[in-house]
């Protein structure tokens, strides 16, 4: 049975590293999870899921455990609609029967075991951990695995022996350039668990922002933040949320560089002069703090103490990325103490920094994460390093004896596809070729959330679906690497996701309703199937082209805020344009899709341009929808072309491809998707392909 | 101008009782507000709203209308995504000064000053309102009027005199049946305060739950809820989030019948022998409280009194419906009682219990208002009538002395259209005919959201954007009654509502995402097509042709529960019809566009039909589905005989018309809503009809 073929177990009882080929669409698992399971075996049925449906907890339980069955059976109903009971029994008998071995750690630790099995048959549910961790995985899968059927809600008949491949997932979330409000958090916690990744790291503090409260220094956050801060009440809040799903909170305050905000309440702490204000714009920034001043190792001494007091976990990430050294170079004080001690540069001066600042974080009881820049001769081998750079760097660090986890590959801000993400491995490159042991010190990775084009209307929708690609290429094994596979359980699991109040599929709808004003059905519709196919330009093009200088008072309601990072409708008409060339541009149904399209294009611009006439926030899309239009228009020749069998003159094809030219220029830092499709369409219709004669 | 033209102010300061002629579509205001106000003039220009926009109070100001004055701001950031500073200042320099003359009333009284006056030039606004609630109003109408325009967000030049046509305004929501959690209750409140309504009439005890903490019963919830109540300390709240909306809250205890869980946790209040259970089906049922009973009374007066001080409004609904006395009769006491006091029939013992509740509540210092039944000869004047019988039953009462509210007309779960809803009007019938004395006492009117198919997910669906129609009703002249300018306005603030939380858009696609689990893209297209243009059955025809007899604990999931109980795309669509029909089939436009929907809909449940396999909520559409597809066949075929030219055969109007016949047929509790119009289409087509001949 394909079923049973796509996954093989080795052993239900002996282990759970299964081999998954590198799956073809061909081979898709009929499993809608996300992520992927370290092993699953197919059984006989499916396991109804009615009004009935019950839970009850055997062996070990505790509070976090309780509150996880309920929230769980919340979600069921939620998902399906049915009226459950939302009270887990303590006793055996119940449709889905949950045992613990023991509890586990008071303050979750990396590598702690989160592996679960899950059986389900035709008459119930089992699911078996040794911890709440691997628990509260296997109610996440059991959530997924309900669907709706010919005869009711059910979940398939399936035994899955499941553990993540790497013990650090996380998701960075930068709250400091732009605040994120606790519901938002929390929600995108509540996402997280829904894709297993146990890592929330919470960037606290920046140049435009300190953003947590502070009882000891409270002019960070009263003079630092525009009092867009945390309480401590409200972290201790947030991270007791996280620990009910099985989720570390690792929070970060960016030093020596990415500071200014600190310094508006304490300008003692900069190199610079002074007086500082909380930064606007956007980039890298000359405030730094003074490494030489002692008063500065106090002053941190007593607020690392504070702050690793109210954040549990056992690490603490010191930033340290970007400094410029200008305000170092520019200081004579400073200048003389690189002299008086032998420190060469730049980068030795802010290892010295690093390595105090270190030791005060050992102190108080934590072990540092910082980004690779923390990375210099002589550090102790306890830190890990978190790599923006890349694998190699994560490679070298691990055969140095340092643990690692990559983003490179992973930042959510420079709008990549979900597959462009999804084929980063953090063992890939360099790290492939590491020891075992070496391979162990690379703990996993971390997708960043930077904020400086993010709100908290749009954050959602910067995060989500793709981070989703991104847990499971951190908790599935290496081997699960079909794009295809991924998107067609991205696409569903997209959907599930905003039963968890998630908005990255409503906030569009909203935002163009805002910017559409009081359009008509057809104006808004017009408005859709423009924006279903664009995309903000990626990487770092954003800051460059900007209208006018970008900073944290920039409204967010324009075009390119609104639409997702990455279009759903132009990867499947891409996807459409790569089946009809397959077939060597024979295959009618493909021909009619795509016709009906490019009609839609085509005709959109007459829609759409009286709606630009009355709405400043659409007239900036205005040469995007004629480009849409001249796109559809092209694409619709390419096709009368190829069905006339004959290859088109290559005059044709010039002046075709000089269309496209100009479609491609991003207009309004955005991207029309389906560009290079029609290009390829284009290109078929002309001599020497194998649409060019194809038919009599 | 036209703008000019279609609102005539009396005089600015003279009169704010306005005329507007009944508005045709060429009349249609172009301001985009809901309800309309008694009077308008444009004005010069718009005023810009940017990122530096500011409130300012002068005047007298208290806690609740700064906090509103924050609430507005909010908003206005919300609707717009600008950046702005959202404490209001205290100096009178801001783009937006708000005056109001004096506080309010420490509890809203009905009747209350509620005007506003509202001046919006090319420089800035004002304002001014003799007391906080007119403010408040003054503040939700600038925020409708703050558009997306050609050169920013702005708010056209115009000055506004407002005040209600009615005093008493108010939503009705059945908590009691299915019970409706706070954030619910919470959203559906500012939507009120979005459309100036001013009463939330709260139903809170019924067969099927007592929903209120009584600290002096406790078994009353305890017993009587199944744990799914209201606590005392979140009552408060509410009613504190509803005061500074400008909303007064009314509580409703029904009583002697609608009472069985009452009966629960005190079976001594029951004329019948118990022991009684929750009920959990629906209709009328035979408990009835034992109006013979002195510990009835006694019990009632500690209860209401306790209810008393928990809600501040003057105002107390006892209920008072649709008693069936049948526990009555089968009592030999109560019969025993009846003959010695000479009371001669079940109605007259109801109003011999209703005079005594009617005496507690006055002891407590509350105003009585209870439904029809409540009044019979004898009753003091000062009760409130609610009318669920009509405009007679009012005009009746009001002839006698008794003052009145509508609620006939205003059932939302009756699932009609926001025109027939919009077409009520409390004064029209025979209250057309009172004295104006008598018509004074006609208060206004409540919409009721009686909850037996309604979910806490479904409920913003089941009440919005129908209530903003009779909202209007109540608010606006009695002159404003053209439907299409209602609709085209309705279209637009339904979009803004959601702005405040309220799920009625969103939710519908979550429900069919549950229903059509991992549909594909175009499969769920397939869905969206067939539920844009389905209604659930109207009245109380979902009772009579439920599948399966109903409970409370029956899943709301289906294709009936999800799909808004009025479809815009039927509504566009019969529309459309109209107009090619009116120009005697000559509007190539329009036919046009019937064809493109036509041919969508016949080749829809080839779409369909693969899904419908596969989930069983779809499956129960599938008829519907053919029904559909046999519509847009039959569409077609009567454009096809139009276009010809000559009137078509009686043999296929015939056959034409015997499909409609089938198609017409509820399904599923769906009602396929176009079938009239393509009727239309059809005997367009046949001999006599202006079109059957109108092409050479």
């Amino acid at each position: 049975m394909a079923q049973n073929a796509w996954l093989r177990s080795a052993g239900i009882l002996v282990s759970c590293v299964l081999i998954y080929p590198a799956m073809t669409t061909a081979q898709q698992p009929t499993l809608n999870l996300m992520p992927l399971p370290a092993g699953a075996q197919s059984g006989t049925g499916s396991l109804g899921v009615d009004s009935s449906f019950s839970v009850a907890f055997t062996g070990h339980t505790e509070p976090r455990l309780e509150r996880a069955g309920e929230r769980f059976l919340r979600q069921l109903a939620r998902q399906t609609g049915l009226p459950l009971t939302l009270k887990p029994a303590k006793t055996g008998k119940a449709t889905l029967v949950i045992q613990a071995d023991h509890a586990s750690k008071e303050i979750q630790e990396v590598g702690e075991d989160e592996s679960y099995v899950l059986e389900v048959t035709a008459t119930g549910a089992k699911l078996t951990a040794p911890t709440p961790l691997g628990a509260m995985h296997g109610l996440q899968t059991f959530l997924q695995l309900v669907d709706v059927s010919p005869g009711g809600f059910a979940a398939p008949a399936v035994t899955i022996h499941d553990q993540p491949r790497f013990p650090w997932r996380g998701l960075m979330i930068d709250s400091a350039r732009h605040f994120i409000p606790f519901d938002v958090l929390r929600r995108n916690i509540d996402g997280m668990e829904a894709v297993k990744m146990n890592v929330f790291h919470w960037h606290l503090s920046e140049n435009q922002g300190f953003r947590v409260e502070s009882k000891k220094f409270p002019k960070l956050h009263e003079l630092g933040s525009d009092n867009l801060y945390y309480t401590q009440d409200e972290i201790r809040d947030l991270i007791a949320y996280a620990r009910d799903r099985g989720i570390r909170v690792v929070p970060e305050f960016d030093m020596p560089g990415h500071s200014t905000a600190w310094f508006v309440g304490h300008p003692e702490l900069a190199s610079g002069k002074g007086p500082y204000e909380i930064e606007r714009r956007w980039g890298i920034f000359d405030p730094a703090m003074d490494p030489t001043s002692e008063k500065v190792y106090k002053f941190l001494d007593d607020l690392i103490g504070e702050m690793a007091r109210l954040f549990p976990d056992h690490y603490f990430h010191i930033g340290g990325d970007e400094v410029n050294g200008k305000e170092w170079d520019a200081n004579p004080k400073i200048q003389a103490f690189m002299k008086a001690h032998g420190i060469k540069n730049n980068e030795a001066l802010q290892a010295y920094f690093s390595g105090r600042v270190q030791k005060l974080v050992t102190k108080h009881g934590k072990t540092v994460v910082g980004w690779d820049e923390v990375l210099v001769p002589g550090v102790p081998k306890d830190i890990v390093i978190q790599s923006w750079r890349g694998q190699a760097s994560l490679a070298q660090a691990a055969k140095q004896g340092y643990r690692g986890i990559l983003s490179n590959g992973y930042y959510l801000d420079l709008g990549w596809s979900a597959a462009r993400h999804y084929a980063v491995d953090p063992m890939s490159g360099d790290a492939a070729n590491l020891s075992a042991e070496e391979k162990q010190r690379i703990l996993g990775g971390e997708s960043c959330m930077w904020a400086e084009y993010v709100s908290p209307e749009n954050v959602d929708s910067r995060i989500w679906p793709r981070n989703a690609a991104i847990a499971e290429r951190l908790w599935s094994p290496q081997e699960v690497r079909d794009p295809a596979s991924m998107y067609a359980r991205l696409d569903f699991v997209s959907a599930r996701l905003e039963w968890l109040g998630l908005t990255h599929r409503t906030a569009w709808r909203h935002m163009l309703q805002r910017l559409a004003g009081s359009a008509s059905t057809e104006e808004f519709a017009g408005l859709r199937t423009l924006t279903d196919v664009i995309e903000p330009v990626k990487d770092y093009t954003r800051e460059r082209t900007a209208p006018a200088v970008p900073t944290s008072g920039t409204p967010m309601n324009r075009v390119v805020d609104a639409v997702p990072l990455e279009s759903d409708a132009g990867r499947r008409f891409n996807e459409l344009v790569e089946q009809f060339l397959a077939a060597a541009c024979h295959d009618p149904a493909a021909e009619a899709g795509l016709r009906a399209q490019l009609t839609t294009w085509r005709d959109n611009d007459a829609i759409l341009q009286p709606l630009a006439q009355r709405s400043f926030l659409v007239k900036e899309v205005a040469a995007n929808s004629q480009d849409l239009s001249a796109l559809g228009a092209a694409g619709l020749a390419a096709l009368d072309a190829i069905a006339k069998g004959q290859p088109a003159p290559d005059s044709w094809k010039t002046q075709q491809l000089a269309i496209l030219e100009q479609v491609k220029k991003p207009k309004a830092q955005l991207l029309l998707i389906p560009a290079p499709a029609v290009q390829k369409l284009i290109e078929a219709a002309t001599a020497g392909s194998a649409c060019s004669t194809a038919k009599p």
